[in-house]
């Protein structure tokens, strides 16, 4: 058994080489072949962590690879790799230190993927050449550019929750006026011919006109200037949605104004019905605004991460949901009233596994009621997983955004913060007395087997 | 005292044998016995951690054996082995290190299990052995085996589908005829006659029948052609369940077209019933396919490892409702209407504790009212340790799972990451010039003391 | 600037006398004093961990004391006490891991009280003293003692559920026979009279007789046969409780046999009311068979833990159910039919708050709803954070238990583990070379001086 | 490639210039031109911490500079400050440890903050001024300072429970009497009608005015004995709510007893309920007593730190409550009696997303109840958010504050635990056979260079 030295950055290790060649085909295994030289013992030098060495001589020692957990992930692969010992050694245990560096890693690329799209979004060196343009499409896109900018914007956002109000007031039936072909008639109109028989009130329906207005001009602006490529501008799907938006109430304005005789009452209030409901989709205009705050980005983030685990658990849902529907409706089939078939059962499985309850259809024989129990509790476990998963991701992605914006603001101040070494120097910190003191434990000895040698 | 200086691999501690004597039975308490000869200071090397032997000394100075929590405990363990420290000795603050090691492998295995199933569940040796019978098993069983199998897959799902849909369907009034014997009764059918006065629709019943003769196919196919033997075939209990609702389904169709004299409405309404709710059991053929996703793996493993507790929380959770229900019953006693027998009141109770609140029994009196606030928070609370349980065992498993597999994809392409050797030397990492260093740093005292010697 | 070299149980530390001084009255602030020869440098030996000792040197160098967050709370505790360190040193950024142990070594203390306390509730050695009486006691209370001890509680159990299930169809008016003076009555009889006016039926009530007396023989024998004197076996909180609900049961029995004539038909239904409430406490006899749980210890000692938090979070609870009831009764004042006065508006509130919602009270104006939303959401965030504590306290100690548990049944195997040291160095673990080799290295330099000197 | 020898306060580092130069403008890349004497290898003496500089010698090495997640932020911070490294070289999977540091930091500064604001409300120092004021003031302000203090305040307790109590019982219409100018009708009146034709019963009005004068004087005996400013007094938000509170009560009980006829019954009726109502922020009397509770505080902390996401996610519930509220009623646009309006819908939308269901409103075909289950699941998902980060806030200030009181504790207890250093020593711990020890092992190397030179 040669002992063999191994000299790693200045700490020494003892071992033999009966030791190193347990472990085939890695760096220390061929050091025997190195040493031809038959000088025992044996010694090398190499410039790695002794720290992390310890643990990497212990494969050889015990046959196990362990890490201690606080170490990171890419130092225990950076020894790796030097040390060619192949990641199928680790010991199964100590996976997570090492993959949770991978997920970590991985965690921060789609938060710098985020703000690059934010960056990227705006294309501020092609903002730079046309000059009219430029500047109505920054103060359009980007508040925080200039003055002028965020008040257009919080005018902008006034005029978003103006109209989504009066799309809400357009409902209730006291706004609106029987048309002039139905006025003789009693004012008390049903609500399925709240279109063909009324219109807006004046008051709301020009406040809405005006709006409309602003929103497709502002929408002409913004295609006229923007210096992105049209084909990429309305690829965007917040362009699309403001589009269709911005469409469906121009069609209806004109259907209103000019109701066509080629449609029956019934089926223009179905047109309509879906056209007021695509108006809806100008709810995506607060999205810009939301989309200035982090924590909105966190929960888009956690929610994208947690969607394959959604599906499953949804996929877990329905099942459940069908299994208790259709048992509910055999297990009350002597009930005349309520569970009439199978869906109203999967509606009232639905409601039981929420927890919503509304008592529309309720199980009134025991052994529905059992089942209604089991269903209950079913429903909370199903759903609480769905909820811890996108909670501790949530969690995740907002600490380490927190962490990075952090670090970003910190590397922006950095040339403030740095050290001037020659100052430092001066206030004595390398001190000579120490420098003495090394030379006479360690270098000395050198000195001496010089004189010798 | 005599002083004793132990190298451990390569880093040299000091102490006395009085120090070492204090733990009696152990590996360092026996060195004084070995070291017979008088000359000072006794020194003894070992080839083990010193990082972690630093910890075990301290057991000898302190009296207390305390690890850091960063260490594995499959190292700790290694250490106690070699240094025949006996597991008493860890201090009761530092178990979790020591435990959680365990507790991760017994997880992991679990896991394995779970993989080992699924490979063994594909006996692919056997399935070697015949031709079109293996050929047709690949198909119907392993979707990802060929382009062919993953068809049939697909058709099969959709079919899967399409006969849960009818299943559903067929409980619409709407979708069902009278029967001929009771053609000129009125149209209006109470539920409980559905199934002794009408029939299902005929377009209905035939893609009924088409789907019920697709599964009988496929589950004698499956029969024929298994290379698994039968025994252990039906012992499967998906097996089992796809035989009783293929079972169910027919004696289903000979009820419904010849129903017999032997039996009177009412009783051949329930016999239909339990038929009907029979063939229920084929939702279980969707398990195949969310069998294929590791999140249903870790759902499965985090709810059956969860049991134990369960069944505690089960337990007073139901002696929560016996005692609320119990108790609402004698405090809404001079109610009338609701909370006519103690069973109500138990029914009450689970729909506070769940908060699904139906409010089709509510209780009106003061002190009632006080009972279901209490009743409420209780069973908020109660709920909240299952969930908690559930959802804790989720994380574990889910995280364990993506650290093996991420793991055992890295195993399979070590082969291309590995280094080769000859190279990397080649490109100098091991410098002669370092070893020359080190031989001049330690070795020399060698050479020195040899030349003496 | 006097060098300083220490030398920390083999590992040797450089500093000067002039750091050491910065933290007066500490071990090693006295060291100068000591070292009165003026030969440098001076040099000293403690027997400590080194690798503990760095951070203590890093008071000393940079004037905070960090530890790492790794090392457990007892080790630095131990440290800090030989080196003469107060804690009072110790950064506040590093105080988790030290009082993290002492939460830990307490959370462990109260799982042991627990133990100490089922096995005092044991006391063994008493119970060899009588005989038969002894034998009874062991029989009764401690059903894994023996055979015939597992066979009586399972019949006890039995009888447990058997009289529960009486309790609660004895509240069916189906199960209920009328009295022989109301024979000639109509037999629908309602709720409030059900105790006046009709009598349990025949089986009903002589099973429930039985199960009575078995409880009544089981209870005084229980008190004869206890080697507990009676004044501690009184004030058990089970006794008490399985006392009243005896005493309940015959008071009960005697007043329907005899209704008396001093009292009137409500009065008898109140009073007959409550004695039926206090049978209730019959259900506490499941406790003694949970109580075998592991898992519901956890569960008590959980609760017990957060029960100072979840006073204050009832508090909070509560003011904000008084708070939105009353702003209900005024914000609902011209709504006639609901919210008749504040505490129906509490009511409501507590109903909302839990999420129960069972929507026998419901906001109909607009601002009502507003409130209502605030107010479900309110009480969401309320009701989250006892749950959060609970469920955290839960894993706390279902953790704790798991590990010492396991802890515990090493201890008990340790005999068989413990390494025979003589095998062992025959194997050679102790390999002479191994020695000769430290002694080249180290122990040879003293040689050397010892033949110089 | 001149070797480089490190003496890291006693712990030896080999490396070579070539490394240290790699990362330029370090401290450790200036030590070449420090060294321009020729003499191999050089030698530096630098008194840190060595454990840390193993993983800042590692960033030379490898280019990337990793820290174990065990060690201090503030240890790693001293650290790159000395050896003058950017922060900005820190790798970012990393980060977690350095400014986890930082966040934990501002935890205890807000929790100091709210101690010290605690003892700024109590100026001890200006009390000591008067004689009879601060008696008084002391008495009233803080209950723990005398034994008549915490009477005082126990019974100003049971006032608060009494005066709140009597602003409940008020509403309820049988404790109310008619007034004597509506002596003649019918005993049944209206809920409307409440405050102007009935007035409060005899007993219940003088209580509460006897609770109403108790506050009044308690409130002007703290005005007048206040050592505060008055401006500063006046500006505390419970001061304010108090007089508010005080001053309804007053202009109420004018109002009760002479209505003016200025004023009709409705809008008289309106008054008085709005007086009432504000006689509602008498709860805030509570807070005092609360406020005493760690617990609480930490409840006000957690919910403060967590209102910028409180914010963005009440922000995502309330569009997701506009979205589903204006779908369902477009969905259940043929349902006459219910969805009236819009605004209906969205009552609907909170009702379902909270999961309190009512059942007031409830959609009945088929697509509006998978809007139903899609609005609860998505309400579900949502508000788990919100709870989960004011979970894990309460969690995190609930450890550091029970971290930090411990630590508080036992700073004042410091004299006690303090050793003796004098003592210590004679019991021998700093032995001089261990001084001697390191001397033959160290220093005579020196001692033996010494005789040389």
């Amino acid at each position: 058994m040669t002992t063999v030295l191994l000299n790693i950055s200045g700490s020494i290790f003892q071992t033999t080489f009966e030791t190193l060649e347990k472990i085939p085909s890695t760096k220390l295994s061929f050091l025997k072949q190195d040493f031809s030289v038959k000088s025992s013992p044996a010694s090398f030098y190499f410039d790695r962590n002794p720290d992390v060495f310890n643990y990497i001589l212990d494969l050889y020692r015990t046959g196990e690879l362990h890490f201690p957990s606080n170490i990171c992930g890419a130092t225990i692969r950076n020894e790796l790799e030097f040390w060619e010992i192949d990641k199928c050694y680790l010991s199964e245990c100590c996976l997570k230190a090492f993959y949770k560096h991978e997920s970590d890693m991985s965690i921060l690329k789609e938060i710098k993927n985020l703000e690059k799209y934010k960056v990227l979004d705006v294309p501020i060196e092609e903002c730079r050449k046309g000059c009219w343009r430029n500047c109505i499409w920054k103060t359009v896109q980007y508040p925080a550019s200039s003055r002028r900018a965020s008040l257009f914007n919080i005018f902008y956002l006034l005029v978003v929750v103006l109209s989504t109000s009066l799309l809400f007031l357009n409902t209730l039936p006291d706004l609106r006026r029987p048309k002039s072909d139905h006025f003789n008639e009693t004012s008390a109109v049903e609500k399925e011919h709240i279109y063909t028989k009324t219109t807006a009130a004046p008051p709301v329906f020009y406040v809405d006109l005006f709006c409309g207005i602003f929103f497709t001009l502002e929408y002409i602006t913004r295609i006229v200037v923007t210096p992105i490529k049209w084909r990429k501008f309305f690829c965007t799907s917040l362009n699309i949605v403001d589009g269709v938006a911005i469409l469906s109430f121009w069609v209806l304005c004109s259907l209103i104004i000019h109701q066509p005789d080629f449609i029956d009452d019934k089926a223009f209030s179905y047109v309509i019905m879906i056209l007021y409901s695509a108006r809806l989709l100008q709810l995506c205009r607060f999205y810009r605004f939301l989309n200035r705050f982090k924590s909105f980005d966190v929960i888009n983030l956690a929610v994208r991460a947690s969607i394959c685990q959604f599906g499953i658990l949804i996929a877990v849902f329905i099942l459940s949901n069908l299994f208790f529907g259709y048992l509910i409706y055999y297990v009350e089939f002597e009930d005349k009233n309520s569970f009439n078939n199978a869906f109203i059962g999967v509606w009232w499985a639905v409601v039981t596994m929420t927890t919503v309850g509304y008592g529309d259809v309720v199980p009134t024989c025991y052994l529905g009621r059992v089942v209604g129990m089991v269903c209950a509790l079913t429903g909370i476990l199903i759903l609480a997983m769905p909820v811890a998963i996108v909670t501790s991701n949530f969690t995740i992605y907002y600490n380490k955004l927190k962490e990075y914006t952090n670090h970003k603001h910190k590397k922006e101040r950095k040339n403030e913060t740095r050290f001037n070494l020659k100052k430092a120097k001066e206030n004595g910190s390398v001190s000579p007395v120490s420098v003495l003191t090394v030379e006479t434990i360690v270098s000395h000895t050198h000195h001496q087997n010089g004189s010798k040698s």
